[in-house]
């Protein structure tokens, strides 16, 4: 279509360049190819059964649909990842070895969960998303007054986790974490077809939607295990570049992604007129970016009026596009580039397991393929 | 229809039968005749005025029509009931003249009133509501999703708030009230068009509703402004009494209220299946309660089938009956011996303007009539 730049990036190249791989983390890989979460995680896995029961342990008063469906949306949460971060990040001052400091750690681990857990409820009821990691939504099974009530209770529980921490400083970072939060979706819906957005409304959105909760569980920790305020930026900085990390390789499997992985289309971010990295890569790499702009306005009022079909077709063009010109390649070094700074912001922490398995996150963040 | 019971209390009864006000108010009714708000919070009007603007100083990175559409919001709020409640309960330990403390309050006040401004967000999205004290709510405006969000942020606006107060146990009673308010809220939905609900039911919806966040007010303030724990208890079951009593009011000027003063037709709970007091005692004062409960669950099947009228014709005739038949009167007086419980728990506190406003507020309660 508009581009005339030579596809430079074959479609199917790994995500991770093997060669690639110390550059990346420092010559500490901890292992050999594929990155294994479970065996990442070990170091903590007493510290993440703990966060698993204090989530699961819902109010005895609370009423009974209520409670199988939290525990059930609880359950089937994917890696942890969150609260694993937090875990990690208060071995440095040996936090998880003090009983007294030991449960403050799970409460801030589980509050981050929660947190995230009652984000995802909203969002379903916001983009009226029915399936979620393949399971029904509280939303497809519930009417959507409850669903918003259910997400709110969460809410509530990640505060009261929160306030079980005990420390002013956390739970001041807990409150305006959520804040940030809603108020990045804010901007999202905001800027939704917006295609002449800049690009730093796409930092400013990652940042709150995801980095900024990963800044608030490495961080959070840190200040709960008392360590000195340089290790506790080291630990912030480290959260805030993995989180955005994490969120472009999201971004780019959108892209890249298919049906059958992905649960939906590729390119539903596009579909629904949020931009993400890899399209702004594929304006920037694009010879006349604003003939670009004005098909996706044109298309875009068309479906407006009702003509869906020639949206859907301009975006599956532009999915691929993306796919072979370059944009992906472009945001994958970008997401590198954030993993790497992560990897360095651990430079002045001990050289141990926790350590190490900071740093097999980014590397696992990195080989992503779901 | 079917009561027998000979009609007892005159439709137009006045709500407080003068006779009886010192028996409420303890002989120190701070008015003659009807009380004036204004007037009754004047003690602590430089505090008001704080939380006022403490309310409105919006997030300056928020996103404009964002920030524009909370000043509305917050300043469409009514006669701040809830902020006067915690400002005159941190008077009788003097804590509004302590600088230190005196921030604190005004942000639990805020908070509290933040807490509340976001459920009422959220109940017009669930309720699909486009009109909130004759305002346009938000939700009429904006799309739901981004009412959701809007509410969330308000939220983590109290969340923040109710940190600054600085005191762990006023944090975890935030956040265990706002898990008490989205469980009634739940709960309420759960029970709605159930007709043979327990009357408890109806106590613990109000409580979780209503009840749970005046007494954080009252408690709150008296934790914070470091009362012996007697009288914290005290203030909280003020707090609780009173909370009770004005849902009760509430739910009563729903069955006597007309369109005009309601802003919806009268019965509209009903008519929405949630029962609240005077239903209940309307099936108490029935000589064939299972005839009602029966006549209610055909129509209510008939308006599931597409027959609407009938179910509307049927709310029309038991809003009658309820007016007519001694139903709002036994409610009424429920609600006084709320109020007197509430007067009564103040007994041990020193006997200055700010309890003579705390009783006045009572008096305030019983005179509603919108």
């Amino acid at each position: 279509m508009l581009l005339s730049q030579p596809v430079t990036s074959p479609m199917h190249r790994p995500f991770v360049d093997t060669t690639n791989r110390s550059v990346l983390v420092g010559g500490h890989a901890p292992t050999n190819g594929a990155v294994d979460i479970v065996q990442l995680f070990a170091p903590i896995r007493s510290g993440l059964v703990q966060v698993e029961s204090k989530m699961r342990a819902t109010d005895s008063s609370l009423f009974a649909p209520l409670a199988t469906a939290f525990v059930n949306l609880i359950g089937s949460g994917g890696k942890r990842l969150r609260p694993a971060l937090a875990l990690l990040s208060a071995e440095f001052n040996g936090a998880m070895q003090s009983t007294k400091d030991h449960g403050r750690v799970v409460a801030l681990a589980a509050s981050v969960e929660m947190l995230h857990t009652a984000t995802l409820v909203h969002d379903d009821v916001i983009d009226g998303a029915l399936l979620r990691r393949g399971a029904p939504t509280l939303n497809a099974a519930w009417s959507g007054g409850s669903t918003v009530l259910a997400g709110n209770y969460l809410f509530g529980t990640a505060a009261r986790f929160s306030a079980e921490t005990n420390d002013m400083r956390v739970i001041g970072l807990f409150s305006d974490t959520l804040r940030t939060i809603v108020d990045g979706e804010l901007r999202q819906l905001q800027d939704r077809f917006n295609f002449r957005q800049s690009k730093a409304n796409y930092y400013d959105r990652i940042y709150a939607k995801t980095a900024s909760l990963f800044c608030a569980a490495t961080e959070g920790a840190a200040i709960l295990s008392g360590l000195p305020e340089e290790r506790v930026r080291d630990l912030r900085d480290y959260g805030y570049n993995l989180g955005m990390a994490f969120q472009i390789v999201d971004d780019i499997l959108d892209f890249t992604g298919d049906e059958a992985s992905l649960g939906k289309p590729a390119g539903s971010d596009l579909r629904q007129g949020t931009l993400t990295l890899p399209f702004f890569y594929l304006l920037q790499l694009s010879m006349d970016p604003s003939a670009l702009l004005q098909q996706l306005e044109a298309a875009q009022i068309d479906a407006d009026n009702g003509n869906r079909r020639a949206w859907h077709d301009l975006v599956d063009e532009i999915v691929w596009d993306v796919r072979t010109r370059g944009a992906v390649e472009a945001a994958r070094n970008e997401a590198r580039s954030f993993l790497r700074r992560a990897v360095e912001a651990l430079a002045s922490l001990p050289d141990n397991s926790y350590r190490r398995a900071l740093q097999g996150i980014c590397e696992f963040t990195v080989q992503r393929t779901h």
